[in-house]
């Protein structure tokens, strides 16, 4: 099983990741914990390049979306696959609905040019996907605490709207992959919702 | 004017583009040296992930088309449109015409996801590619002689033959765009030769 989890900064996916982790592994399941962009060695060094802070080179929104699909592949052929050919459970911290929710939504890239990357650089889909959900406001105090700001998070209150809509968008075209759930929850109720989604799809 | 420099390793890009760019200079023409993967500090980083030896793990082959348009469009934004847009002579080491005879040609990825590439990202292409042709022993013995080899110029000959055929491939199916020039010829000849077809261009 293929679990990705999504939703803006500071709503609690790493948070929730960890207690799914414990409870497989408790299970005596294998499960394999990963996030990106990253994943891989190969991976981190190219998500290290997009969540980097330069002044002196504007990213182009062109290039940002190439290089979350370089690591994606990377992600992808050595770590996501391998692993549920070996009948792991992979939970993936992020996947390709922040690429449409921050690229396309948020920043206005076209959605046919992530259709495309999707259509052909993604081999596998989630089987169910976790959209954590809350006003933004919520997630950026969250995060604030956390201490210094990558150079996603520095962006304003406005473009993590268009964000939270573009995730909106997603969980309206495709409510049988993806699972809201309330974030502004308490950690314990959001992990008993997402299990209970779980055991529901298997 | 936008002119590209193709070929195998070895067979003297670097040495024509050398000569071009004084030539133009002695012209009174701005005149703008860049190379792909590369061309602007953080296309330089992408670069040498890409040509980086990591024996710990292999990178796949979407991962390198992608880094690759990466990098291009990074380097197009910055450097290629704003220079043309100056009047300036923008001369590139290397374009879209690699991506296809390295990855396609030479590693068998699909000529339907490069195209795909080309048409969604590249938004300039050349007026003139040179495409350097040689025996490719003859270009990998030169290359062997310039030290230490990368993660490219450390394949095998079956490969650069592939490479050579895909740039013939090319040359078969845009003859207008792309010119032939017999790299086996001194450094001197080869000049003359691309500027002929230089001034016949304008
Ligand atoms: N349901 C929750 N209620 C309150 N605080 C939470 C909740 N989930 C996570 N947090 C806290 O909010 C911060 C961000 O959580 P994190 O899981 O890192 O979010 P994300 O991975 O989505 O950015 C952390 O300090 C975490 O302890
Ligand atoms: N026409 C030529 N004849 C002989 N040697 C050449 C010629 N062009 C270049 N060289 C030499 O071959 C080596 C590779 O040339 P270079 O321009 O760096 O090739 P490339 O950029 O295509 O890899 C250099 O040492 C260069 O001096
Ligand atoms: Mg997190
Ligand atoms: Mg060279």
């Amino acid at each position: 099983m293929f679990i990705s989890f999504e939703g803006t900064e500071g709503v609690g996916k790493t948070t929730l990741i960890r207690s799914l982790y414990e409870y497989f592994q408790q299970q005596g399941q294998d499960v394999v914990l990963t996030r990106e962009p990253g994943g891989t060695p190969m991976a981190e060094q190219i998500r290290s390049l997009l969540l980097s802070v330069n002044h002196d080179e504007q990213m182009s929104n062109d290039t940002e979306l190439l290089l979350m699909y370089a690591a994606r592949a990377q992600h992808l052929e050595q770590v996501i696959l391998p692993a549920l050919q070996a009948g792991k459970v992979v939970l993936c911290d992020r996947f390709t609905d922040s690429s449409f929710a921050y690229q396309c939504a948020g920043r206005g890239l076209s959605r046919e040019k992530l259709q495309l990357l999707n259509d052909n650089f993604v081999v596998k889909m989630p089987d169910i996907t976790f959209w954590l959900d809350a006003p933004t406001e919520l997630g950026m105090s969250r995060a604030r605490e956390r201490g210094a700001l990558d150079r996603f998070e520095q962006e304003k209150v406005s473009f993590f709207e268009k964000v939270r809509s573009g995730f909106a968008e997603i969980y309206q075209n495709e409510p049988l992959r993806m699972k809201r759930l309330d974030a502004t929850q308490t950690p314990e109720q959001v992990f008993k919702d997402a299990l209970e989604q779980i055991q529901h799809k298997l």
